[in-house]
């Protein structure tokens, strides 16, 4: 049987056409007019893409990149930041933070849970300069409360600086950025923006730029300051990865096109395109008899599945992968084995989905030999689950086409 | 919600990406020893493909163009030719027959039907020159045989040729061309062998090729005796098709891979897997109360569907584009309006077949408002199908990833 290798992973994700083009036909050098056109286009984009009047800034790296500039060039060694970890990606800040010196304290949750809000703030002391945090944690797939620490922050009247890996977050779950005051948002390429890995970026306040004028830590490829000075220019402080930057402009066109020409509107539609296929699919990995990784706030971005007992999570990817060519992933570290995830985040529609839950279920009866379930249970939940979130608009589109064509009543959705 | 565009269309196909890599690095000029090797690689592809000894000739043409020439180079104006027509391609045989001046004997069976072979063999007269007829008659998605009537011609020591226009029958169905005896089968490129429209391609054997040194209809593009000798020598007549070329190679290299590098068995699981996708098709339809147009010999290569009656079948195709961007297609010719279609061949898999099946449940459900049917009917249907279907080769593949893995009981298939 022919088996067309699909990417549900949480990064990489499956590619936008319209931004393989781009990046194809991206042969203009990154010294001219052309280019600091297209810079500033895609910067302003971002802007909108992130949802704040902050600056944003982009960097040929990975979103790692944009984590250690968030540590680097805001703060000094000896600096006491705090650390919300529930997770691999948790744990990249406490190392990133230690690695220049900090002063580290970690408020953590088991993996799969999120953060008890009264231990963030017991934590939170007066001289902590900055806190880090995922908005959703890829490695466990849970959501956490960005605008829960944010109150916090404010009701504390603290000087700490809010630093918010948004990997994954960014187009999967709402953050107001500026109304909930999030100083920095850390993106990257390979998310739901659709394109390969190789970019990175990163809104940042006033109040962080201003920051950056008084600490101590070494930086010089990463350094923010410098970059926006020539962003403002349209330039980038070093050569720029121009073929995933016009991917990258070609990927927030599609999206602001979603929205109806307006990026923000198209970025909601984004979050809720995850939601709807992550909806689906727990629906049908639940009509299995599996359990959620993190049930109490799952995240748009992937759904993390328990594996059965006595099962290696790693047989149920192999299988996903020999038998369909879909490639979802295992957990990560201490939960390899555990746990395996699928992606929602990004160019992923309706016909993905339901494709994936039916493949995930032809695996769970064949090889994982699920009790009590039957051929469609999977298909059928998540089928259901779509039907009831069918919007107004497909209804709006129906009518159209039917007035044209068929005799038939005319109804809105069911 | 997201839609990626999906082509489920009886040609063109869904494409194959090595063969569009491969079509967009062919900047090679065609009077080179590069694309002598080239030309002669895919000219010696075509012929395991077809699965013959005979020549096979290609051309930058539409499969209409390998029809003509079928007829141009067969026969002289006034010869008797026997056409079997049970829809618009069979209609084309006619319409081509007459322009070349022939005298033209029908056997026609209704839209939906295949022909009665008393009626053929009682039609067949001692000067028939040619018979011609189609594979698969991709307007209605019947299936013919091409063996019956061979074996019919064969008992009636014939002198006519056999012609089969295979555009949409090669890859979908069986031919056993030199062992049945079929003189020349026509191919076209937009179909199984999943690259864009612009090639044709026909087998023709050494009965046909005599022939045309005593036919007088006029040809010149179209002269396959010239093509033959430029064949030979790696060479076409008039400028190929370059790039269409390369990504045929691509793509019989592709299927070939799937054989374990014999053509032959690629081709040979090319049309199990256009069956597979076809049965999944049909048992979702058939969930949805939906009748089948042929049901009496369904082709592989698609599926024709009778629209409910008082519906225009345009509807459904508007409905799978506007919610899904899947693109299916309507009858053809007065069949418009009454059908609609759903291909199988070329690069189809289980989850693209699943995914339309599901969309096609909720367009029956919300749409067509089809009595009796719930959510997940046709969808269950479609997974039996699959799940009874699978290959020993899953069961194997199963055994070695777990062996590595899991400690769990290694089973074959159910």
């Amino acid at each position: 049987m022919i088996r067309k290798t699909r990417l549900f992973t949480p990064g990489p994700t499956p590619l936008l056409p319209a931004a393989q083009f781009a990046m194809a036909a991206a042969d203009i050098h990154h010294r001219t007019a052309e280019f600091k056109a297209l810079y500033s286009k895609v910067l302003a984009q971002l802007k909108e893409f992130v949802g704040t009047k902050n600056d944003v800034l982009l960097m040929a790296a990975s979103g790692t990149g944009a984590m250690e500039a968030s540590v680097s060039n805001l703060t000094s060694p000896g600096d006491r930041v705090l650390v919300l970890s529930a997770g691999k990606f948790g744990e990249r800040w406490t190392s990133l933070a230690k690695a220049f010196g900090c002063e580290v304290d970690v408020v953590s949750a088991p993996y799969g849970k999120t953060f008890d809000l009264e231990e963030v703030r017991a934590a939170l002391k007066p001289d902590t300069r900055a806190v880090y945090m995922q908005a959703t944690e890829t490695s466990t797939a849970i959501r956490h409360s960005v605008r829960g620490v944010a109150d916090l922050l404010k009701a504390a009247d603290s000087d700490a600086l809010l630093v918010v890996d948004g990997i994954t977050g960014l187009g999967t779950t709402h953050l107001d950025v500026d109304g909930w005051g999030i100083d920095v948002v850390v993106g990257g390429s390979q998310k739901a923006v659709m394109i390969p890995p190789g970019l990175a970026y990163l809104s940042v306040s006033e109040r962080a730029f201003t920051r950056m004028g008084t600490t101590k830590n070494p930086r010089y490829y990463f350094d923010l300051l410098k970059e926006r000075k020539n962003a403002l220019k349209g330039d980038s402080s070093y050569t720029p990865s121009v073929a995933l930057i016009a991917g990258l402009g070609a990927a927030l066109d599609y999206i602001a096109a979603q929205g109806g020409g307006n990026l923000a509107e198209g970025r909601n539609k984004l979050i809720e395109n995850a939601e709807t296929c992550a909806a689906m699919t727990r629906a049908g990995v639940e009509a299995l008899g599996l359990k959620l990784f993190a049930p109490d706030a799952p995240a748009a971005a992937a759904t993390a599945v328990i594996a059965p007992e006595g099962v290696d999570s790693g047989v149920v990817v192999k299988e996903l992968k020999a038998r369909f060519a879909a490639i979802i992933t295992n957990g990560q570290g201490e939960m390899q084995g555990k746990i395996f995830r699928i992606a929602h985040l990004g160019y992923f529609d309706y016909m993905d989905t339901i494709a994936l839950v039916g493949a995930l279920e032809l695996v769970a009866i064949d090889t994982l030999k699920l009790p009590g379930v039957r051929l469609g249970d999977a298909l059928t939940a998540a089928q259901k689950v779509f039907a009831s979130r069918r919007p107004d608009e497909a209804a709006q589109q129906l009518a159209e086409s039917q007035s044209s064509l068929a005799p038939m009543e005319v109804t809105a959705a069911r």
